[in-house]
This record gives C-alpha cells, structure tokens and sequence, in this order.
C-alpha cells in the first residue's frame, strides 16, 4: 500500500468547522465526494478512476479519523475494492456497506475489506440488507431493514436511526453516485439529513459517459469554504433547507451581460 | 442598467497569463462560463439561469475587454438576450452569433444586442449562418459558410478562419452548451482550437434537468490555477492535447482507499 502524502496543515483549520463535534451528541452525517470539472466520480459504471490528486487521499483519511463510520453503496465496493479503514485514526472506525440484495456475500471473502479485517488494520463491515435478502451461514455482519417496496430503497432516516442505536454518531458518507444523489435531496420532512458537504473538484473532465453527480432538484450550499490544493480545490458547505431557485434567485446578479 | 460591482484586483495578475498578447499575431481563442458544482450552466434549455456572485459578470467584462470578439451561439442569444458588449473596453469588440438557420433574423429588432448598437453602447452582430440560410433585406451582418451537411455543424477551423481574415485576433467564447461542448473536443487533427480555458464554478447544484457542459470524450486541462472570490472559485488553465484518461493515469495515486 502506497504510503500517504503529507496532510497539508492548512486543511486542518479550513476543515474544523465541517467535521463532527465530539462534545455534541447529535448524529452528524458529512457527504464527502471527488468529481470533475464535468461532475463526473468515474469514468463509467463500475470503472476505477483516479481523479483527485493524492493530496485528496491523505485528507479523506483524516476527515475519517473524525467519524465512528464510513459508508457507501455497494457499486462502490464492487467497482473499488476500498479499503475503507483509516490510516490516521486512533480509534476503530466502521465501513458501512448499503447493500438492499447482499451482493457482498459473494465477493467480501476476496475483498480488501475482508483483508484488513484479517490483518487487524480494519474493522469487519456492517452491511445493510433488505429483509428479504436475508440469508445464514455467511459470517458478515449485517443491519437488516426494510426497503420502500415502491422504490427498491431504503430510508436515510431508517438506517441513521438504527447506525444511532448501535451507538454510531457520526458516518462519513464517500459515494458513489446513487448514494450522493439520494442525499442531495430533502427528506419528506423538507430537511437535509447531510450535516455537511466536502466536495474536491478537479481540473478534469471524464465525459459525458462518466457516471455523474446532479441531484433530482437544484440546492443551494451554505456557508460555503474553499480550499486550494496544488491542483484541486476543495469545497466546504451546509445543505439549506431553501430551493437552489431561491437562493440563487436572492443573489441579485443580472443573468444577461 | 445595474453598475458592475468592482473589479477584485487580485483578478488582474490572476488572470494575465490565460488572456491573449497583444504582441502576438496568432488567433487567440478563450472559453470561458459559469457552471454549477454539478456541471450545469442553466436549469434547464431556454432558462435564464443565474449561477455566479456579481463579480463573475465584472469579472467577464475585464477578460472582453482583452479580446477582439465574444463569441455565442444563437440559443445563448435566444434565453438570454445578451447585450454582448464591454464595459472596460477601450476598443469596439464584435459579437458573433453563431446561428446556421439565421434565428436571429426574427428576434433581433427587439434584442439587446440591437438596442446597444442602435445606442452606441456596442457594435453590431456579425452572424455565422449556413449558405442555405441566406436571405436578402435584414440588415445583418452576416458571414456566410458551410454546415457539415451530416452534423448540420460548422467547422471550427472555417469559422475561426474567417474571422481571422476579417482582422479578428481573438474571440472570447461564452457558451451555451453546445458551442462550449463542442469546444472542449480535439479537431480532425487531434488538436483544441481554445488556447484558454476560465470556469466560474458557483457551490450550487441546478439539478440533472439542467443544460450541462460534459464533453464526449475526457480531457485534461494543465497549467492550472485557482482563484477564490467571495463565494465561487474561478478554474483558469489550458488544454492538452492528451487524452484525459492519460493525463490521470499519470497522476499516480491510488484509487481505493
């Protein structure tokens, strides 16, 4: 495993406001991204891409040493093979795999995840399933819940609660793209469970085969930060409960120049 | 009219090296628009859509005031009725409307772009149309070529051409989609024709409805550099003539982690 590049110190007051606060008991969920120019997290559906600089590595492990757990979507684990574990953190952390049809029960025993676990540098994954999906004899731990059966997946609020009730309070959330989107919208409530946004932007552009990240409906960012890299940047933001429409309306530029 | 909010100075030495020489004799093609962090540059097709701080138009003033011409094409004419004029320019800079069916036609006694000549705050439009779109008694200035009769499209190479012998040096492009699409992909001889690439990237999402900027095919953009306003970032930087997926290939960092 190729070592770490130094973390920029800079990173360190520039991310403090957007990570978890450990005197603060409420559940915090950071969503935390690399993308193109173009939007684009790969290249294509299930295809390896590198993105960000190695800079980008280096803080996604300290903006994990943050957070009791790290979750994505199972496309990530088959296209990836991360890791998931944390080289900075002096405490376990744990990979969350959301996986409604338990796709992982073929793959974990090859997987880097499963490495780690053996080797004693990551802790064993908790894989959300669906009810139905629900089989013995495979030894992975597993959160079962129920899927809306109109859409085939499962609620935000449903899986933070039961992370909750395992005693998880914060989840640092890194993809991919089904994950992202589906965040990105407002609950039923009209509220962001995203606590906070973490997107790295670099200088590429994958192409429009590339598998994207737009959501549904516009949103405008809060509160926004960003940082330089030596060639990405890094933007730092807070969901609004507001419509991308108003906020961007409220900035009162001219469109037409 | 609203006034330009002022120019940020730290823009001036930003900016200075992605702008066109006036030593320099050869054609000179900057690309320049604002876009959502998810790629979008309206919410949707024929949408005014505003995407960046105020300073972004001040700032799209002073790079105009750089270049001999503005470039856009007719459906960015048609959305948005642009003046397409310059506020810091000490010389008359030419839009060119890029428009094969000559739309423009029928919309430009009540456009802008009229009103700004008829005012003296601008010069007249010189119009790229098709040959099979000329007409007689308009009063347009038009610049008659041929489409490629299987993609309806200009070649770049023949618009640039032409206007180069009407003693134009350098156009700066603004979009839409389309034009900038069509923009970020390597010629017939696997060469770009834009020599500056300036991105307004504002921390909104407009949604996967929007009119987005993705290229067919990734690319690389070098010689980067970063401006931060006071809410978007500006990506300055030029393109290779690699393939991007080579350009990250080399950039040595790891994928999973």
């Amino acid at each position: 495993m190729a070592p770490l590049v130094p973390l920029p110190q800079d990173l360190i007051p520039f991310l403090d406001r957007y990570l978890p606060r450990k005197d603060n008991d409420d559940f915090f969920v950071t969503l935390t991204y690399a993308q193109s120019l173009d939007s684009r997290i790969s290249k294509g559906k299930g295809i390896q891409t590198i993105i960000s600089h190695p800079e980008t590595k280096t803080m996604t492990h300290y903006i994990r040493s943050h957070h009791d757990a790290i979750l994505v979507g199972i496309n990530t684990v088959l296209a990836d093979d991360p890791g998931l574990n944390c080289r900075y953190c002096d405490h376990d952390i744990r990979p969350i795999i959301i996986d409604p049809s338990f796709k992982l029960r073929t793959i974990f025993q090859r997987s880097k995840l499963h490495e780690n676990c053996v080797n004693g540098v990551g802790l064993a994954p908790l894989v959300v399933i669906d009810r139905h999906s629900l089989v013995e004899g495979h030894g992975i731990d597993t959160l079962v819940l129920d899927v809306d059966p109109k859409t085939g997946k499962f609620s935000w609020l449903d899986i933070f609660k039961a992370l909750r009730e395992k005693g998880i309070r914060s989840v640092m959330v890194e993809g991919g793209a089904t994950v992202i989107n589906s965040l990105l919208r407002r609950g039923e409530d009209g509220l962001f469970v995203v606590n906070s946004l973490i997107v790295t932007v670099a200088p590429i552009y994958l192409g429009s085969g590339g598998v994207e990240v737009s959501p549904r409906e516009g949103l405008a960012v809060e509160d926004v930060s960003w940082w330089r890299g030596k060639r990405d940047v890094v933007c730092c933001g807070r969901l609004t409960s507001e419509a991308g429409r108003l906020a961007a309306d409220e900035q009162g530029g001219e469109v037409s120049c």
